[in-house]
């Protein structure tokens, strides 16, 4: 984590590649360092899918520790959906490799003058960049197969499926799990056509022969990584709910509370909701020799990811998230649980963001092209993405393109990225996190869900404007020190309401690089990266105007709950007051 | 003129109207009466095609009396392309007629609930708005036909084709030219698309029975008049080279100056340029018995457009304009003739604008899904978007969108509309008013080829950077101003040479209405549009982030002259200092 590799993908003669000190960027991991590299290399105007665009790839401050839930990768960029910055983190195992192999950081540059697709593999000797045009449309299971043949099956992977390839505004980055399986994913903003762009169809790498890092303090260290994990262990949602159910234990929450948005966001409950909760999935799960428990990567004490097996056994997709079901599920109208587990699969093989992917099927099936409920018309319709047709094409590009081909009005989208799994109405401080995050409408901003429904951090009730603006920035700030860290964002319900285990994070992060920080200094980083977010933005021509959600969430009223979203803009535009 | 028609197509039990006289926006005509109306009434946030946009159809001030040139007709809404404010004109019959009928303005509210397609029809009798399903998915051509037989061949009709009908954002709104044919179009910006998302297919307007505007002091404005007309005859520009050769004069022109943008935007000049020229074309016109030399208005005395025949002397499009065959000519390589007087008729037909339409079919060839030059794929790949295809829809949605589609880079567009036919490297007084424009990139809102090439109103050197914002600055007044008049923009070339036709076009406006107006009185009504629209704009979230061209202008250097856009964004930021 002492150095950072700049591969320029446009030098003359092909790929060059070049490793330096972190030097002035040092005490920055994860989001921090995206942004901060982002922010003063990348011109905020430039073309997302250009030269001067970069790809920062950035394992956090804790990555490749002995630290519990350290295995969170950050991935920077312009971002091609929103125009805007982008910090979108994905788990699985590169974050941990990455970190062990030294790097703070990979910054992929430059665009390559013709259309040849490399393959860049980084071990302790140093790192191999070669064109590799048999990879081209491969999907990413298939390339990650190749990719085991080729190198072993200890290597952890960063690549693009056909969707960044084909540089679509909402392609994601795969990462792969402790199964070596390429299903964990920064899917938000289109981080995969930037990576398209660069002509890098996979990162693999390799730690063989290279240690853990180790702290500065190593006695204080397990200490504080003991009362981590026991704090982590005796929280009701991180030691409870999530490993029982995954994070589709939400389903029926959202759905009780009347803030799961279903038909394209017309109504606050779906009626399917039951047959595709997290409690039925773990049952299916079982039932069928999958595993309902299991942690994306190692070190994870949560362990809320999954195995998803069809009905003969054989693996289908991972346990799907929340956000994935909700997105295919309830969105479209679709309560099959094995159609939206193939979707799934297909976005994670494709390399699609699953929220995206859902929220666009969802306008497409407002459009009339399919019909709301068509489990099945809905899997055609997003396998067309992998072939390339102008179909796919559409519907890979996200939600506000699709929303402007397809000539519809009611596209819940801010910033251009669509809108997740709570309805902003009835969950207002998600409502005022979609609105107003440097990210365009994203739930893990600020996961105000936590407070306003979970009564984690306190309480604010989800259907009254008062107290959102305050929960909305606190957690955004918190949120953005917590991307930096490599921790999972998960943590965060039992460090929010358990002294003792905010005060583990500290120490975690103090006995490893023999710091001092307090409670301050964490909100000081958050507001730091934030700020360098927004200027960003403001630089590439974003006003406050674009901190609004559309339209119609103001002047349509969902129920059960009939409520519209009213935090006035006045009040959005205090949200960055600090 | 004295009174504004509302219609509510969204009010319960179906659509419905009423009258009212123009009370304070007396004065007002063209532009500066749509502009003023979209400014004030029309939520610069809201989604374009939903309830809260307008579209405002406006004849200029001297529509409908004796005064030569007055038929443009004046189309604003907020744009579905470019999310800022829009004014798209025409020429053609329709400004005369509703002049005539008494009305300063048009303006459609509202959105109908259901997919039922109306027909307005207004006479001197009043306005009978009635369902008529059967025209779905009609071309204009088709569409108008239908009309003739229902109304007669005295009507004058504004419609949209299939485009409109599915809201995409290139769509046009089409008036019917002296032979009541749809071929003049308010083509920039997608007004069809707001048409469109108002549930009108058609506005048929019968002037029989009313008699034409009289003005306050009738001989003065004849005087005026005939001043005004031998101004024109004796012009170069507007007496000779336009009405022999058409617009399509320019195609020579700007290729021998370097600024013909060639194989989307790579070259200054096109090797098939001679094939594709106005003094070529005029020929095969006259040779096949089509009309060289026509006017699109009654009262034009240039007499720019004309009739293209094919090859059996059948009429195959009206004779195509210069940008129009530069954008499906030159700037896709392509050099067949009649292949781009067939797009002409297709654009027309499906109710498209042909220059977004050459600059996407432009990016289509960039991104490989056909050749640059391959006119029969061009051909098909336009008449998709008339069938509502995928395919069709990405590319009736315009270059930007395609662009993201694609995952193209080189994408020549300001506030998402298309850049016209002329290089703004090589002509950069050009490129001051692409970037600027509260329009998007449009040749019309600033016309510095006018002074940088055909050196009419002095001359400032295309090549460089000298002089071109106040160019730029200048003529957006002038021309905010003239397209209020209802005058066709081409009297400017008379007008800026002739202090006495400018004179004359002082004392047409004078004398009809009983003022005493300055060239400093229409230089505050420039500036105040240009202010009004701006303010929208920025309303609307624009910052001067928008006001830029795409970067690989200033990166790419174009031949014959090795120029880069090199305007600096803070001269660009003088542009509206006023």
């Amino acid at each position: 984590m002492e150095k950072i590799l700049r591969i320029n993908m446009g030098a003359e003669g092909g790929p060059s590649f070049s490793e330096a000190p972190i030097g002035e960027l040092a005490g920055l991991g994860g989001r921090g360092l995206t942004s901060a590299i982002i922010s003063k290399e990348v011109p905020p105007t430039c073309h997302p899918l250009g030269a001067e665009n970069k790809l920062v790839i950035a394992p956090g401050l804790l990555s490749g520790t002995m630290a519990a839930m350290s295995g969170r990768i950050s991935i920077g960029c312009k971002s091609p959906l929103t125009g805007g910055i982008k910090e979108s983190n994905s788990g699985g195992q590169p974050a941990q490799v990455l970190a062990r192999l030294g790097y703070a950081a990979i910054v992929l540059e430059g665009k390559p003058a013709g259309d040849d697709l490399y393959k860049i593999f980084i071990n302790k000797d140093g790192v191999r960049i070669s064109v590799d045009n048999s990879l081209k449309m491969l999907g990413n299971y298939a390339l990650i197969e190749r990719m085991k043949g080729e190198f072993g099956d200890k290597i952890a992977c960063i690549s693009i499926g056909q969707a960044g390839e084909m540089r679509l505004p909402a392609a994601s980055v795969a990462c792969t799990d402790v199964e070596v399986r390429p299903a964990r994913h920064a899917g938000r903003g289109g981080p995969g056509a930037v990576m398209g762009s660069k002509g890098v169809k996979v990162i693999v790498l390799d730690d063989n022969g290279v240690t853990m890092r180790q702290p500065k303090d190593p006695d204080k260290f397990r200490e504080a990584n003991k009362a981590f994990i026991e704090g982590l262990r005796k929280h009701g949602v991180t030691g409870e709910a999530l490993p029982a159910y995954g994070t589709n234990v939400l389903t029926n929450i959202l759905n009780e509370a009347g803030g799961y948005p279903t038909y394209n966001f017309k109504e606050g409950r779906f009626a399917g909701a039951s047959r595709i909760s997290g409690e039925t999935m773990a049952g299916v799960e079982t039932e069928r020799g999958g595993v309902p428990t299991h942690g994306c990567h190692r070190g994870c004490v949560i362990r809320c990811s999954g195995i998803y097996n069809d009905k003969d056994g054989h693996y289908l997709s991972k346990q799907p998230e929340y956000e994935t079901v909700w997105a295919h599920g309830g969105n479209c109208g679709i309560d099959d649980m094995d159609k939206i587990a193939l979707m799934d699969f297909i976005d994670d093989d494709t390399g699609l963001d699953t929220i995206e992917m859902g929220v666009t099927i969802g306008i497409a099936m407002e459009a009339g092209l399919l019909k709301f409920g068509d489990a099945s018309a809905a899997v055609d319709l997003l396998r067309e993405v992998g072939k390339g047709t102008p179909l796919g094409r559409i519907i890979g590009s996200g939600a506000a393109v699709a929303g402007k081909v397809f000539g519809v009005e009611r596209v819940p989208v801010v910033k251009g990225q669509a809108l997740p799994a709570y309805d902003p109405r009835a969950v207002k401080g998600m409502g005022v996190t979609y609105a107003t995050s440097t990210m365009g409408a994203d739930h893990t901003a600020g996961y105000a869900t936590a407070t306003n429904i979970l009564k984690s951090g306190g309480y604010v009730d989800p259907l009254k404007t008062e107290g959102q603006v305050e929960l909305s920035r606190n957690l955004q700030i918190a949120t953005a020190a917590i991307d930096s860290t490599g921790m999972c964002l998960f943590i965060a319900f039992a460090v929010l309401d358990q002294p003792e285990t905010f005060q583990a994070l500290l120490d975690l992060l103090n006995s490893f690089y023999g710091l001092n920080l307090t409670a301050d200094n964490v909100a000081e980083l958050g507001k730091s990266i934030l700020k360098l977010e927004r200027d960003f933005n403001f630089r590439a021509g974003f006003t406050k105007e674009q901190d609004r959600l559309p339209g119609f969430f103001k002047s349509q009223f969902v129920q059960p709950h009939n409520v519209n979203f009213d935090v006035t803009d006045e009040e959005l535009d205090q949200v960055f007051n600090f």
